[in-house]
């Protein structure tokens, strides 16, 4: 089995994510600047497994700095932040480093051993976030087979949120894997997610690798899909989750909640709770980035619209809450009603903010 | 002004498609032979272009055939029918030509001087449709002002459904070029439409070729675009209209109203009476063409997904008629209830089944 990102005790080894599907390559992070090399030029994607990839990174550093101290070790993070500077779990898993990293200096005095404490800890964080996955893929079949209930499912899933973007297992494609290896899933419908197609590349790329029977469509496909009755759930991801439940992910998550919601066909959104934010009261209050133009305009550098056509690129959107049948976290189910429901649910969380 | 099609007299000049948007190539049909060619390799499509020029490969038949006889004529209307034999319009309109050819011989007893009656077909057919297309256009105006009314609009539409595709002007893209010539256009978000990209290549070519400001856009943002407030109204074309309004279109057609509906935003569809269907009850009648997976799998040879990968490619769908807020054909604007209103409209259509 392929796997996004393995440790091998003095090295990192990552699947090249710019060469998939066609060329199954690896890239050998050795150094921390090798680690900054792959996050900057998309080797790694994915926020969460951007942040473990950092992590891993500062393991690194310890390793090859046993005498190194907290100022210099603080630098390398800040160092490391920079290489893809809007990837917010970069910059939370390095916190935790540096967090890490001041105790043990104030305990010890320097940073001597640290870095064998600092690998137990970036092991522990993706031992748990595939346990956490684990029971958020075991709560959505649950769910499933109290919601439609049926001995398998076709399932309809947009943009990839395997382990390629998540390291082990993964949120939204996680639930699918988790079903088809008990043997519930019959089918599933990958979005081909224009413009940047990593439904067609990297999510194709992970059910092939499983053997789990599915084909891709065009976004506009969703409907007639639906109606022809070949879709008994949508599982997606969430790049950022509201109070109110309003969540925010790829571009086209929306168009689709929409038109499953014609169908009554259940929609939900799996994502940890560091997908989180309570401080924006509504999808109101997530900022879209739009992305280039050319991702529309061009095609692997070859032109498709005319010259000088304009395009609008808004890389993500926002499914509003009403359209979610359950927002599936690692502390749980949220469903009706979404903010109280949440508050309870993200209790003690120590992701949520 | 680039056009689709130009008769020259002794020839009929027709931009190559193939090369739109990124060169403007023409290509002359001087012979029958020519005119096949230029079907059958696709130098020309859109249903209503194809008929059209199928016509006028007739005429130059007729012209480099003086002393051709009805057999003759019947022959080479035959043949024509081959270059694509699914095209309904073609067939459509080499009927009419061999109606009239037959017509011609028993009041003659010959064809000799039949190529200039033909040729007098030919234009009037194409004015008639010009004609058509600006009431069309006119009506639809009048309806957005009613339903509406705003000084300018920002519109949106999907596919290629211009002169590209029709001939003159065209239909539902015919109804932004009339209102933008009317100074009525504010913006125009052209959907790319996947998996061909006739929204990215060629209704952005028509755009831009008219000086219409707009951007494209991928099919899975209509839902940002519309809840920004960015979207008045969507005009669409249709391949196959029911008898209950159901409108067969490109895929992603459906989606699109789904979502529309959702907003609260007008939806139309402009179409001449020769694609309504009344044999057809509902869209449920009414066959969908599934195409090759590799207009998915693959861009311009290039593989895009896993080797061994499947997709799913329907190339149209059906828009329900509730999702609809009007029915814009040269008799008039179809609405509420639509079946009743059809019959009523379509009275005494020649075109109509």
């Amino acid at each position: 089995m392929v796997e996004a990102l393995r440790w091998n005790e003095d090295s990192l080894i990552l699947i090249d994510q710019r060469e998939l599907p066609l060329v199954e390559k690896y890239f050998s992070v050795k150094t921390i600047q090798d680690c900054y090399d792959a996050i900057e030029k998309m080797v790694v994607r994915g926020a969460p497994l951007i942040g473990f990839t950092a992590l891993w990174g500062m393991v690194l550093w310890a390793k090859d700095n046993p005498t190194g101290n907290f100022e210099q070790f603080l630098e390398q993070a800040e160092y490391l932040k920079q290489s893809r500077p809007t990837a917010v779990n970069l910059e939370f898993e390095l916190n935790r480093s540096i967090t890490k990293a001041e105790a043990f200096t104030q305990l010890h005095g320097n940073l001597v051993g640290f870095d064998s404490e600092l690998e137990r800890f970036a092991k522990s964080e993706m031992d748990q976030i595939y346990s956490d996955n684990l029971s958020m893929a075991k709560m959505a079949l649950d769910d499933l087979d109290k919601i439609v209930n049926k001995p398998t499912y076709r399932l309809m899933t947009l943009c990839n949120t395997g382990m390629l973007a998540c390291g082990p297992m993964g949120t939204a494609l996680g639930v699918i894997s988790y079903a088809f290896s008990k043997g519930r899933v019959e089918h599933v419908y990958a979005s081909e997610t224009r413009p940047y197609l990593q439904g067609a590349r990297l999510t194709a790329f992970e059910l092939q690798q499983q053997d789990i029977p599915f084909e891709i469509s065009v976004e506009g496909a969703c409907s007639y899909l639906m109606k022809q009755g070949l879709v008994d759930a949508i599982f997606v991801g969430a790049d950022r989750i509201a109070a109110n439940g309003d969540s925010a992910n790829k571009i086209g998550t929306s168009t689709l909640a929409i038109v499953a919601k014609h169908y009554g066909i259940p929609f939900y959104v799996v994502a940890p709770t560091s997908s989180f934010d309570l401080n924006a009261n509504s999808g109101d209050d997530i900022p879209i980035e739009m992305r280039s133009e050319d991702e529309i305009l061009s095609f692997r550098n070859q032109r498709v619209a005319p010259l000088g056509a304009r395009a609008i690129n808004p890389s993500f959107d926002i499914t509003e809450h009403m359209f979610i049948e359950g927002i599936i976290c690692e502390k749980g189910i949220i469903k009706y009603p979404m903010s109280t429901n949440m508050v309870e649910k993200l209790k003690g969380s120590c992701y949520a903010k």
